[in-house]
């Protein structure tokens, strides 16, 4: 069986892997669809980031799909030949956050293809994985594998949109468009928001981000004054998706958000220098948001009902030999938006 | 000019109306739509309801839409020929509840077509009205005036959902679809709900709000144990739009509510008996919910943009000429949703 | 050893309880102070309440503390010797709402001198009981054990409060002043309510709740008008906190809320007819709440700091083996409030 | 009639001033009281902070409280003779955020010894000022005019707390212990905090803010590692009120609060560079608190019930005629919290 493992920063190979042997609560899942996301990115072009870098080689991946190749003695809700999403989370459920209902801030958490703990947890850029039970999602027969593997960001954005309260009728920024600023759109637009702009420093998303529900799209490179007429009043946004990680972006939205306005803050990176004495004077909120939780299990009902519709987002995909490639291609946010593997 | 005249249970007259002179910041609307509500209907059929009562002659009508004729001299935002829904809600803006921004909660609001104060507010089913600037919000060229005779059921219906706080990815009931119940199923799905069960004693509602978006709908008069799969683990709904007014269909929803779930009371009635210990022990809210404020205004704006479509309520116009043949079609849920009069 | 067994009505007897076998993770209590319960007196009074009755003999009793005599192998965090309260809940931990962190909502919860499932679980008024470590609350050196035996009815109005939201500023009212009432009383003053006022149909009570903070207090039997000049502006109170379980008095109480205003459902009874559209026109809410979950381990580190003082509720101490007397002067609310029985 | 003029920094003067005439809605109050704040000594020091400077001599002050001394023929509520506290704030009542009930984001503000707008609204360090009646706050035969003069600043930490939720049973942290952090101290031991912990860079302010209820004290410059015992679990206090201004107090806070804590951020100063990943994976929120609304009601109540006591706080007192030995001396953090002039 062969994963796409990572070695270092650029070194991305395909690897034969030795199957884990299944315990009597696991399920082996042949993968079939696997989207990079944007810490896949870092572990490629950077070994890792901020304090957690790879200290051995690790397969990658974490928003994958594919069918039930086998289950262990005790599983009940499984069964051979299913078609599931694999929710890469796999918490300890015994530490005071998993049992007060936070699982996502479980002190001891499992996360596929991620470094923060040692021995790294393995991802799922492999042709099989094994996983607990409790981590296969059964998906409809509507839905693509593609889509299914599109269940991890959309929960994480479905998790942003939480720390926001209601969205009805809410008038809504989003500030970078890549995977997650243009599900941010699909879901603003899912919960009812009746205006959203969104801001990129490319064309190519933002036409995107116009697809999916966006009222109005903003390079905000060519055009830095182009949020201008939402300045009136001290700003009019209620909500402000911040999806570029850039401290640029958040401070020119800060000015165009309404008294009270929430900030969801989904994008990483470097320390930002933020203006504290307009977020006291207009009472800004600034919200972290992290992964998610039953919001997994949501993404892929909403999914398999037609409520929310991911297809525009899947443009490119790559057989996994080809990793190298894929991950050139998923870092020009010029050509491509979400770009998956293909097992 | 001619209004819709009730001087008494069962006693509807067209009638000769004299306009009020237009003050400084006035404006005179020819009324095009005028919706006909419940509360009309009680009106019509009982003279009143609870402790309101009729004591003088009044125009009935508060769900109406049309054509600025002419602007006092102080007005600035509105002009003549603007197409407008007519907001009828007129709070004092200097009692403590308007200071708080709780306009709906006036101390001394004066709103279109009611006899809770005296001299009555006069109501909109005239061919002409007088009313403050503030009250005529334009509408979108590609609206009609029908649709904009909507705008105030819809806010109603935005403002019932405020009160459950998100529903996106929530399992909603609505019990009761009458006119309101069926904008509550428009409204769930506008804000995301995952999954949307209705419940009527007649089919040609339940009809309805399947086509506005119910996924599941049950004849509760044929299927008294239709919301048993519901049931299961104390009640699996998160949110209960009660808009029906009657005790049997409420005491019927809280057994499929699950801890914590929330029921909006949008129907108004007898006092109910409700059955406390079940409220306590698993932990109900009931909210009540009144009118609107500023979800009028975004009524009408969602129907501008096309996130909210009204249109498959609109089944029935009569000319106001034969306003007591309309009300009594209104009065028949087996034949009719929302009925409006043509002026 | 002896406990304090319920037959049936009337009928309770003092006998001979053969100790459970100590498990590993279980800890032996010398079970020092007692508190009689509203659900006590309701098996001694009438066998039951609801659907809830007696099948077989019970111990009863869930407001207890005492010394660690033994522990099991396994128990890492409770050493013999310790003074602990006794949590009465024992949620399966395994069910969705213990994995939603709702332990309190669990579908499999044992809960002690509680008939609600079959077999029994027996209850703590006992010379010794035998509980999961987790149950075992060690109690600060200041502390009486009659204090660590109210850790549980003062969870329970700590968990009230978080129903209502922050009382910081408020204006309570709180309706029937029993132990429950008056332990809401010392949580909204504890909460930092500006204003609290206590009905009760006897002067008893009132008076232990004016000790305890409440700023006005009514006898509502002698004055039916007493909450008048807390009428006006459609009423005043932010909040209820309603104890009696009484329709009347949430009624009369329903006249003074503020529109929003905050009823927290404390009291059990029969069902109560409620005026729906008082409910509805002044967007009241109505809310349950039911026994608590972490606020156990909070009662008890508030007591221990001395930032709640429940002693002037402590005024009737009667030795166990004379039950019946007092389960008799606890049903008598002109004489007494918490009744314990020492061990 | 003389008044505290700065003309710029460094530079206060006592001076005639030429009192307003009497409008028909105005009060007269002969000041008594009046505190130095934190924005009076940025303008004493650098004649104005960020954006907003001084351009022509003003009076300072805005804690100020006196003697009804005449009215006009318009007010109704306050009369000749009355002891009040005078709110600083003026609003327009007219704006989108008056009419949505929160003042204290007036499009139009007039606030007291303020530069925001020119001409500067003059402030309230004068033997005598004129304000609308609305502005004018009776106080209880109780309190001190030092006392009422404090209500503006409770009224702030007040509005503070109200952004944090309830704090019922919150493990506090609050970083500088100021005036405003020593009040936020008071806030949470009104709130109901069971635990309370403050930071300082200089022992004074703390041994103040022990008395006034925190439970821990750290000079966070002598014991840099002194909040590391609330650092396990990814941190463990609810909530920050974050009163220095200082970038480095407020990364070092984020360290110690739990995931989802919640951060209010008094303190103005200097942009601060904030480290994203962390607010991101732990889910934290900051949120700014400006000034207050009908809180200054709500804290002249307070301290009228004895529910809420500022006395230690107030240590100096200065005739006005040597104010700027009182401005120099508020700035000497070691040796005063709380200086105020007297009239």
């Amino acid at each position: 069986m062969r994963g796409v493992i990572i070695h270092g920063a650029k070194d991305l190979r395909i690897e034969e892997v030795t199957p884990r042997q299944l315990g009597p609560r696991d399920v082996r899942v042949r993968i079939e669809a696997g989207g990079i996301c944007g810490s896949d990115l870092h572990y490629y072009h950077h070994g890792g980031f901020g304090t957690v870098r790879l200290k051995q080689p690790m397969a990658l991946g974490h928003e994958i799909a594919g069918t039930v190749e086998a289950v262990g003695s005790d599983v009940a809700q499984v069964s051979r030949g299913m078609r599931v999403a694999v929710n890469p989370s796999q918490p300890c459920q015994a530490c005071r956050y998993c049992r007060a209902g936070q699982h996502h801030q479980c002190l001891d958490m499992r996360f596929m293809g991620s470094a923060m703990r040692y021995p790294h947890v393995q991802g799922g850029f492999r042709e099989t994985v094994e996983i607990d039970e409790a981590q296969a999602v059964p998906i409809a027969p509507t839905m693509s594998m593609a889509e299914a593997a599109m269940g991890e960001p959309l929960a994480v954005c479905l998790h942003a949109a939480r720390q926001a309260g209601s969205l009805l009728g809410a008038r809504v920024l989003v500030t970078g468009c890549g995977p997650i600023g243009a599900l941010a759109v699909v879901v603003a637009r899912l919960g009812g928001a009746v205006e959203i702009a969104a801001t990129d420093i490319s064309d190519y998303p933002l036409s995107l981000a116009a697809r999916l529900g966006a009222s109005r799209t903003i390079n905000i490179a060519e055009d830095p004054q182009g949020l201008e007429p939402y300045a009136h009043d001290k700003g009019t946004f209620d909500v402000l998706f911040e999806a570029s990680g850039n401290e640029a972006a958040l401070r020119g939205a800060l000015e165009v958000l309404r008294p009270g306005g929430i900030v969801v803050q989904l994008g990483l990176g470097r320390d930002m220098s933020l203006p504290i004495n307009m977020i006291v004077a207009k009472e800004l909120q600034i919200r972290g948001t992290f992964r998610f939780d039953e919001e997994f299990r949501l993404a892929v009902e909403l999914m398999g009902k037609g409520l929310v519709d991911v297809k525009p987002l899947l443009t490119e995909t790559v057989p996994f030999e080809r990793a190298t490639e894929a991950f050139e291609l998923a870092s020009d946010r010029g050509r491509a938006i979400k770009v998956q593997l293909a097992f």
